[in-house]
């Protein structure tokens, strides 16, 4: 059996659950608290990061990108990239944008501060940090209602990896009560869909011990 | 003509210029100095990031491993990548590992405080990091090392995009004399394979006015 390791708010992790649903590929999930740095696992990924997806022959791929590529070039009968090469290029430079700029002005501002610092006991969130994630969010929400003004979806008239990936990011921010859908209907309206797609429907049962979600999370109409 | 915009001792501008090569594609370089923020290149790359590169038709691709990958799809004639999607997962996975990993604990440590502080007047250089940056140094050569042991090149037996991407990470910080050539005999063997590539020829002749390299830099037995 197909095996993903993974942990429960990671956008990189939840963005491969989505792919794997949309592609129609079963597998079973496995968490792995990264923090322990088990063995057997840094055997797997030596940079000891999630996710991981074990294929049922062994075979391992490392890191969210490098499994989504994988995906596409292994199971293409369901492709999340358009065909043009500028395209495909300017779907990749928005999952760039999001799991690297997104990630680091929000993601970790947020979800590492009010979530990760608790869980992991890492001490008191940071209020000027949770500020700026506040602050970094609403310019994101804009930037995404820009994209979708203009397009579909974001890169176009399909649905691509790169409104998983900004997606992804949202649903764990949203997992944590953190999203102001008051402020961007466009915004709204966009997750609204995708939010409706059977391969989110997995993401929208989860439910972590001690950390439930707020009300309207797994609600399609919110 | 193919424009790249770029800076000199960026290893992500370095790697295209590599791929470029490979491929035998034209093009004119742009020096951007990213840190002005103009207004008509944050408008080809939001990101404000280099490389950028701009087709002859005004076609703008942006960020390196993005740039790659659409170069692989527009000009399959000579391809980086081997064909079986589980070797170029592990291509890819190696390309993660060096332009984040080996960036972060190495690259900045030593050419970020050593090189780009000073030139940026960042102040002075932080000894705590530079000594950091010598030790992951030395641990990422022996897992280069550990790689090439059991391969021809570091994915399998053809030149790959990893093999590049980590020389261009390796040429910046010998472009700077910080490369300890004398601590690993595989690591310089496998450098000098790379090196003496007509592809790599064009950056063995950079010369940064008031930055010169140090004599053995440009000289194929160093």
């Amino acid at each position: 059996m197909r095996t993903l390791y993974h942990l429960w708010l990671s956008p990189f992790c939840r963005a491969i659950r989505i792919v794997l649903g949309e592609k129609k590929l079963e597998y079973q999930m496995q968490t792995e608290n990264i923090w322990d740095r088990r063995q057997e696992f840094l055997s797997i990924n030596p940079a000891g990061e999630v996710p991981v997806l074990v294929e049922s022959d062994g075979s391992a791929i490392s890191g969210s990108d490098v499994v989504f590529e994988y995906l596409e070039e292994a199971y293409p009968n369901i492709s999340l990239l358009p065909a043009n090469p500028l395209a495909r290029a300017e779907t990749r430079r928005l999952v760039h944008w999001f799991n690297l700029k997104f990630n680091q002005e929000v993601t970790e501002n947020l979800l590492g501060e009010k979530m990760m610092k608790r869980f992991l006991g890492l001490g008191e969130p940071d209020a000027a940090a949770i500020r700026a994630g506040y602050r970094n969010l609403r310019t994101h929400m804009d930037y995404i209602a820009y994209l979708i003004e203009r397009r579909n979806w974001i890169v176009g008239d399909e649905l691509s990896y790169a409104d998983i990936v900004a997606a992804s990011h949202i649903s764990a921010l949203d997992y944590i009560g953190e999203m102001p859908w008051e402020d961007n209907e466009l915004v709204k309206t966009w997750y609204a869909r995708i939010k409706s797609r059977p391969s989110f429907r997995p993401l929208l049962g989860d439910h972590i011990p001690g950390a439930p979600p707020p009300n309207h999370y797994a609600n399609l109409d919110f």
